[in-house]
């Protein structure tokens, strides 16, 4: 069983990651893509292999809007189709790549590499929170060492905020856990994973303004919204003490998407709208990534790496992990991605006459 | 079969590896174990794998006796329960680490990975000398790149002592083989391998003192007595010429014992008592351990390294290797290693309703 | 099967790089190979390793005309039959290492790794140019990270002279399959693959003197003789426009020799014999050598290993590769390396009762 679903949209770039001129190489799903721009910005995914020789053509050059393969001098368009070989006059019919649909949508660069026929924008999930630029949006890209459900497991329990993050942005919750008041729900609606933490009457203020003036007690309330394979939208809130836990009023709404590179090794594309540090420019807007980008780097991603050492290539659930009662968005989330996974793997086995899904032991 | 013995004790560590406050990780039999010292100073091992999600609990942070892990706070007690478990009154029956039985003996930390229940103290190998204080015995650790059988087969075969270690402990022989009257006997008894190697009438002094006045000949033994899987004591004496070889009186004794990391990996343990530099304090000491840690790492670890690059993952005989009179000692312990591979496999088979011990061709 | 062809001739080394004195290692068809010279300086083969316990015999050293083991110190001669055993008055009749049989010829040393009762010097393929003082010829070695095969087929494709070298020995054709009148043949003949290329009326000179005067007008011809597993011959020459395009007037010979190092590394062995810049001595010598072997680790060996990564293990025809009509060289020394694969897996299949040539598919 394919450890990828295929049939579905992934973030393959920011936006500002495929410049003008530049031919972006980038593995996903254990495949090895090129990405640029034509000339009128459109965005363009092909796989980074020359049918002839096998070359990265993101090695090779840009001629127009075409890319010329290094070796041996063939040219494709942002097709994939063949336009020209030397010395023959017309290029062999056969001669292509395989082109992926892109869509640019909400700063991030998406595409389908399952079957093309299905690939319908409609179902690229909504981050459209990073389209409001009086949120002033910010999106930025790291790679961890982990099997991409990693990322999924580790942005859906965020006790692991007040552990491994203490340091950084956990730390103003010592007593984690032991909050009177505290409550924590998951729940499964129309195919997303929902969950909700609410803490009453927080006195010690987080990290960054959350609209209740300083020092003032508030209560604190985050909703992870989730939807396969790995995106999730994660809005974070806080109003007086008391006051309606009001979600039209985030201070904070983060995008958390995982790609897979390999089995092994994911992409984290992370996206953020907020209410604080927005009038300093593009320097804040820079230490801000660095601040995001480098707790990923330094917690969340070295821990990844542990886990997947300690896994192997075991399943999860094969190896009879303990589950907590806030892993219930992550186990939601697991069930419905070994749903899809199955689901892929039984129509490719049916297709092949062999197992059908209800025989898909998951 | 599993490469390792199981039912046996092995060396974690040296005493002085794990310090009272740090937490201390290594790997042991393909295992991830994490090793610490209660505020008793008691030695502590377990399993360094959170049942949650498989973090390092050596990554996490000592609380009194307790560990706590670094990614969502589960806390363990030296026996491997769950003390604590956030947003839980009581953690669950079912968390808990595998622990270890452990013992600190002969300046050495013992441990037992195989069933709990026949981890007898009293089946410790004896190395006592470690503990003679007017000896004053040295130990030391360091890790090479082979199969930890690879470890029995180069300390037990001795003769290169005068080839690989030419230019350190060895070149003080440059007739070896050669010297009229040398004798070298192997035997199996009582389950351990005994070899002794006599050389008389030689005139040429050792690298350290041997109790004879530098410049009169003497007859030099040595003894190596081995018992499974990997623990070997070697006694090197010399006396006036002609004298009894007397086994009571040596000038120097060291341990020596494997504990594999991995099936290619291993760590040996050394251990050393003497008659000679005994007075000079810690700086001679250490200049001791670097000068036999040296050996190990720059002679004794880079071949055995090249042997197992060679040997790839197949058994030594099935190589068909060359056998020497000298390999007498080697052979006879990689027989009663097979034995007690095969023994425990043959358990586990037969529990398996799978192939009885009578079977298992070694 | 086999992924490479036994009984034939591999380069091993060139002249210069196995020395009078020194022990040299290399890898080749996934062994361990042990060269020197004797005293007389003929070139000795045998497998790097000792039989006693598999230390590689290159980390010992030579006494006279033999190689002694430095982790027992087993001694070899010349034939690889254990000359001295310490501790043993004889050696043990088993006590040897294969050797290979070799023959120094064209500044190249040849090794024969099938059976050595068809090791005939008369197979040795002929490279005689590199003899031809006049010519002052070169030879020199670099390894790429690809299977061997990846070396045919890069040498037998020279467009790519025009598109992967542009910046040094192809980049003054910048109409490369565009001039008019340019033809190529490739053809099967004794055994042989021969290719030939012809482009008329060039006026840009190439890198080289070719003979015809500078900035005169030419006829470009080359031809590449290929034999299997991977020997190739380079004939490059020039004419005025319109003269015959006479084979024996060249002005550049050059050799090609791939030997496996391991299924997916390679040695690439070139010399070289030419009309231009012989009167530099070795200073031009030493400058021609880095200018052709730069090309190629900096040009051709990063896409070779590019290739490789691409196709993983799989066999070239399996990944359905575009075929252009420049390919024909190359398609024709795979079609023949797959047929001698399978013969000597066939041998060998029917030796083991299994499968014979007519059943393999190649």
């Amino acid at each position: 069983m394919s450890p990828f679903i295929l049939n579905t949209w992934y973030v393959a770039a920011c936006d500002d990651e495929v410049g003008e001129e530049a031919l972006f190489a980038r593995r996903l799903l254990d495949q090895p893509v090129l990405l640029y721009r034509t000339g009128h910005g459109e965005p363009v995914a092909m796989l980074d292999r020359c049918p002839h020789r096998f070359a990265y053509l993101s090695k090779g050059r840009r001629i127009g809007d075409e890319v010329e393969c290094l070796y041996h001098g063939l040219r494709f368009g942002p097709d994939g189709l063949c336009t020209r070989s030397p010395y023959q006059k017309t290029p062999p019919a056969r001669a292509r790549v395989r082109s992926f649909p892109v869509v640019e949508r909400h700063r991030l660069i998406w595409i389908w590499m399952g079957d093309p026929e299905r690939a319908d924008p409609a179902l690229i999930p909504d981050h459209s929170h990073l389209d409001d630029e009086s949120l002033r949006p910010l999106v930025w890209h790291v790679a961890f060492d982990g099997n991409w459900q990693l990322g999924n497991d580790n942005l859906m329990e965020l006790t692991h905020l007040f552990w491994l993050h203490t340091s950084t942005i956990g730390g103003w919750k010592p007593d984690a856990g032991a909050t009177p008041g505290e409550t924590y729900h998951a729940r499964v609606e129309e195919g997303r994973v929902h969950s909700r933490t609410f803490v009453p009457n927080i006195t010690r203020p987080p990290v960054f303004d959350n609209g209740v003036p300083a020092g003032q007690p508030f209560d604190q309330w985050n909703d992870t919204e989730w939807v396969a394979p790995a995106n999730m939208t994660f809005t974070m809130g806080a109003v007086p003490v008391g006051a309606p836990a009001v979600t039209n009023r985030p201070y904070m709404v983060q995008s958390h998407c995982i790609t897979p590179e390999t089995a092994t090794r994911s992409h984290y594309f992370s996206g953020l709208a907020r209410i604080f540090q927005r009038d300093g420019g593009p320097e804040v807007d820079a230490r801000l990534i660095a601040f995001f980008k480098g707790i990923f780097e330094r917690e969340d991603g070295p821990i990844m790496a542990d886990v997947q050492e300690q896994m192997g290539d075991a399943d999860l659930f094969d190896l009879d992990p303990l589950i907590l009662p806030r892993d219930a968005g992550a186990i939601l989330a697991r069930r419905m991605v070994a749903q899809r996974l199955a689901e892929e793997a039984g129509a490719e086995a049916k297709e092949k006459g062999i197992a059908g899904i209800g025989e898909v032991q998951v």
